[in-house]
């Protein structure tokens, strides 16, 4: 409850102590929702949440500004793409005067997975069924395919681009047909096959074409952030990619000709731990620790 | 000269500002020889310059306990891939638990773009020819094509992994003939075309396997160190890089299904000064700038 996480944060902050870190590793709005009175108090927050930065621009900027008079900080590498080099890469990037032109990618590895695995011979709800069994998407695979967690991690990087972006700014294309957005996981799995033929009928036109399916997110530096399906060329970097590997491809100024691109696997409790410890570390060496 | 060199950094360092930091842009073995001094008097170090960290190990351990005796902070993301964040993300790694299992990469943006373009057509000295009049490789193409840089920057991935490897471990394949090590730069050019037939041979033998030619550096968790030219798949990631760019893959117990990824152009001044500007501001805040 709300008065608990209080009488906890009270509990860790404790004068004989020179810092305070709270580190978030819930998917909780709630609790992303008092990072800004913490961060005020100077209470540092790490965290692989993605609600606080992706909620609206106003909490977001009221977040940015507790942290500047709390004179606190505030880390979500593990946000995107969990250990890949992703939020940071961006920061440096901007933060020595470079231009972002577009960033591109894919951003989830349940939906990565699906597409790899996906060539019209098994039913594309068959493959569903599969990975849930293997623990590849979440519990209600509703929560990947709707896109909504992709549209987030566009946000953050949208963000960290400068740009003034809400989460209704974001054209997704959910693969959640509207008829089944309610009910039961149940329900839902039990009802999905009837949407095979049409999902079919995209891949089949998509290879008439000389192109695979793949689920991608994109930004550009007008401020455009799509997310969906989209046809790509069987030789784009994003066709070749295997199993749950997200990949993100920052094009600017300085890398232009060519994109600066990261690869690899961007979820899992290993992977968003090792994130989360490594911003851990970063912030004690900005606290002067000697590592 | 060394004395003018001292005179400088008396110069910078000044009681009344708290904080001195010199940016070593040069590639002087001399100066990065200079180091260890300047890091225990507590002057922190930001460079580019491969020699100090691919230096023998005893230097190497003397910097390092500089460093620490001196409190201050030696940064280079910029030896490896220019601003690629590679020292980075395998320190990232390393501090956070995970073992390095090896890493394999294209380091060198000349040796990349002269097996992207060499397909048989043209004969490789000519390719050496056209590289070095676009500015693709160093004054003499020798410094690229011996394969002794990549070997520096195996070392330092290589220590940064904690492996104990001087330069000479390194297995380095040089495609500079020995009989043209010496010599003016404009007689190794005009040699050049009298060994083309070999590397043709080697093109054709790896194209009646069903590979292709790449230039490449591995380094094993049981310290072997390998520079040289190898036979790739056609679909290998390295295999499909363009123009200059480097690729690195980290393989670790945490990435042990796939790899992680690092790709782009990986030399220029401006990827390079970004890089430095990038360490410049990290400088920043582990000294306690809010940025």
């Amino acid at each position: 409850t709300a008065a608990e996480v209080t009488r906890f944060v009270e509990h860790v902050r404790v004068d004989y102590l020179p810092h305070t870190v709270l580190v978030d590793c819930t998917a909780s709005a709630a609790i992303a929702g008092r990072y800004a009175e913490w961060l005020a108090a100077g209470i540092h927050i790490v965290t692989p949440n993605k609600k606080a930065n992706s909620a609206d621009l106003a909490y977001y900027h009221r977040l940015h500004e507790a942290r500047r008079a709390g004179a606190s900080h505030y880390l979500y590498e593990a946000t995107v793409g969990a250990g890949l080099p992703v939020v940071h890469t961006l920061r440096d990037l901007r933060e020595t005067g470079d231009e972002i032109t577009s960033i591109e990618g894919i951003f989830s590895g349940t939906l990565a997975y699906l597409f790899n695995v996906y060539d019209g011979r098994v039913a594309f709800s068959e493959i569903v069924q599969e990975a849930r069994r293997r623990g590849f998407t979440e519990p209600d695979p509703r929560d990947d395919l709707s896109g909504q967690d992709v549209a987030r991690k566009l946000i953050i990087l949208g963000r960290e681009m400068g740009l003034t972006l809400e989460l209704q700014d974001v054209r997704v294309e959910s693969l959640v047909p509207a008829e089944l957005a309610g009910g039961s996981i149940e329900a839902f799995m039990a009802q999905l096959p009837r949407y095979d033929a049409a999902i079919a009928e995209r891949l089949a036109a998509a290879r008439a074409r000389g192109k695979v399916l793949r689920y991608t997110g994109t930004l550009s530096a007008a401020g455009e952030a799509t997310v969906g399906l989209k046809e790509l060329d069987a030789h784009h970097a994003f066709a070749n990619i295997a199993l749950t590997d997200n990949v993100v491809r920052f094009a600017t100024r300085r890398y232009c000709d060519n994109p600066l691109i990261v690869q690899g696997p961007g979820a899992g409790p290993e992977v968003t731990a090792g994130a989360v410890f490594a911003d851990l570390l970063r912030l004690a060496a900005y606290l002067g620790a000697r590592l």
